[in-house]
């Protein structure tokens, strides 16, 4: 195990009714925004519950965060609150409007160009403080300290951690997500899903309390993720997604260990270039990078296939085959296709991909091996 | 899953020479004061790296917390931290340790009788931030809110929990542990495995994220509990096992969940009574309560010997048996002898117990169902 330091410091508020909570958990006499993003909270009811819970305390409101976030809509943000005095955000969605949400609330405080935030070494010494109300289990921006923004005028997305944007609380209440579409519920299984592998399906550090808990979280994707579809609304089943992908990227089980993430890397630019949703994405390479580097990965994917698929196997070889054949099925499973010619990505764009990588001199994997060439290969198998 | 509202704060610091980093953690200008038990962190060196990391800032000294540290004991220190004007205390050592840091910094700014704190009921407004340095894994003080102290006066035992007295940052280095005595070991896996076994051998409530992980230490405790007398200063098998016992008890496990605290409670009374070691009294009674309760707790069990030893089994009744055999055999394994007649203890004590819990009109168990007559029948299959 890796020597690690690490803290995570949110609130969880979990279960049926407990956004009629709220107003206990914020500081009496705030002046509060409440930040969303395109109004299905209103259809299904949230937007209601939360209004109600606030009652008698005083908010303003800010709508229309995008998909993924623009650096340019919370700018306008920023503005309003500056403009209304506002002392508490109040984050109602998924993890597009609590990423938003932690980059307004850097913002706000921060003296110099605000873009400067997504530079990891910028010295964020203030945010505002805010809480979540959590609609759409994915990301584990409601656990975590992480976000991702869009500049919309240069198409720059980048990233941003900082301690100060934890959220004081986050509300999930499971009942809230028995009306995503299906495809946000498959998605939101796969995010979760690939957030784990790029944290467990590195090098062998020994680190078995989070080698088992990783997966844990990947058992219980497969388990409640096969039985979600036939039964909608079934409160056990939501519950233990919702729960499971908050642990997914709330930071513990990767300390002390080694992270990979190139799935995701890769996965952006077919986002960028062709507009493939993210978590389709992460279904199209993982698979990839697991067959391409299964050297480098042999121990944890024959370890995942043991512990989390119940494959026994005496040679490695169809070992390493059956449980990359088993990741690939369960997404599949969930009605997300995992190749690039099901979503009409045509032969051009691995190279342009492979340009892109080698313009930003990028090498990815634990083990800072994946080349650009090695990202090719990766692609071509998952034609 | 039930619905629940928890966070915890406690920033952990692990690895070989963490101790070094102790420093960086402690507010600038503060005045310190290091408060340690008998003295073996003077013989293993742990003491003089405390020191060290000391170099440069001001600290007053309080020795000899005892093993169930006394509130008379506490009070002493408080008075001494008044008098110095100290306003960071620094735990070394262990769980006693710690839970004597908690009482002290709560009865340092509670303007009542102190004793009033160990009320549940209390408003602990305030208490004195502090730090910890782990020597002994086994009670997860060092990442939970809770603390025992006992009245040496009238022989009082009781528990306390307040969000004031999460430690501001734990620090655990396995190499610490490296000189621990075997039943020091061995008592500390017990106690973890039973911590877990408490907030996990009960009812079902399809709480799947926290049933896994508590598999996953409990597996942790076995895979590493039987190999750790062979190869005392295996640093991996270390950290695993002193990271397994923090998440024993730092409370995300139960959140959602029905908890038990029978074999706790059974077993203070053996260690009131005959001074056996805490673990020891918890690996003579949790087989008896399984025993006795197995068909309120028959899924759990079974589910048990499933996931964590691996049993196979068709029929219900042997399914159950050979899982209580396991957990027995497994505490015997590690040298601690799991019935009473091995510490001598007499017939007569049962009734003592009995008539005790009949006193204090106490019924125990996730259901509360274990009479003071049931706790006869699970003392009496443990003779």
């Amino acid at each position: 195990m890796y020597n690690f330091s690490f803290y995570n410091p949110v609130k969880i508020i979990f279960g049926k009714n407990t956004i009629s909570k709220l107003s206990k958990e914020i500081p009496k006499n705030s002046k509060i925004m409440i930040i969303y993003g395109g109004g299905s909270i209103k259809k299904n009811g949230v937007y209601q519950q939360v209004i109600d819970a606030l009652s008698g305390i005083e908010f303003v409101e800010f709508a229309g965060i995008e998909a993924n976030p623009h650096y340019e809509t919370c700018l306008k943000c920023v503005e309003k609150i500056k403009a209304k005095n506002v002392d508490f955000l109040l984050a109602v969605g998924g993890g597009s409007v609590i990423d938003a949400v932690k980059f307004i609330a850097a913002a706000t405080f921060f003296e110099n160009d605000p873009w400067k935030i997504m530079n990891e070494e910028a010295n964020i010494k203030k945010a505002l403080p805010f809480g979540s109300i959590l609609t759409l289990p994915a990301t584990a921006s409601e656990m975590n300290k992480g976000a991702v923004i869009t500049k919309a005028a240069t198409h720059e997305k980048l990233a941003f951690h900082s301690d100060k944007v934890y959220p004081k609380f986050s509300i999930l209440d499971p009942t809230t997500t028995f009306t995503l579409p299906k495809i946000q519920i498959a998605n939101g299984i796969i995010d979760t899903f690939v957030h784990v592998t790029e944290q467990y399906l590195t090098t062998c550090e020994n680190a078995k309390i989070q080698d088992y808990f990783a997966e844990s979280i990947l058992k219980v994707l497969i388990e409640e993720g096969l039985k979600v579809f036939d039964d909608l609304e079934n409160y056990d089943i939501r519950a233990n997604l919702m729960w499971a992908s908050t642990w997914g990227l709330n930071g513990w089980i990767a300390q002390g260990q080694s992270e990979d993430w190139s799935t995701h890397m890769i996965g952006h630019e077919l986002t960028a270039i062709h507009g493939i949703d993210h978590a389709q994405t992460l279904a199209i390479i993982l698979p990839g990078v697991m067959e391409i580097m299964k050297n480098d990965k042999k121990e944890k994917i024959i370890q995942m296939g043991k512990n989390v698929f119940g494959i026994i196997e005496k040679d490695d070889e169809t070992f390493i085959k059956k449980t990359i054949s088993a990741v690939d099925n369960f997404f599949q499973s969930l009605g997300i296709a995992t190749h690039l010619s099901d979503y009409n990505v045509p032969d051009e764009t691995i190279e342009i991909i492979v340009k892109r990588l080698k313009d930003r001199n990028w090498i990815l994997g634990e083990k800072q091996n994946i080349t650009p060439e090695v990202v090719k290969e990766i692609l071509k198998i998952r034609k």
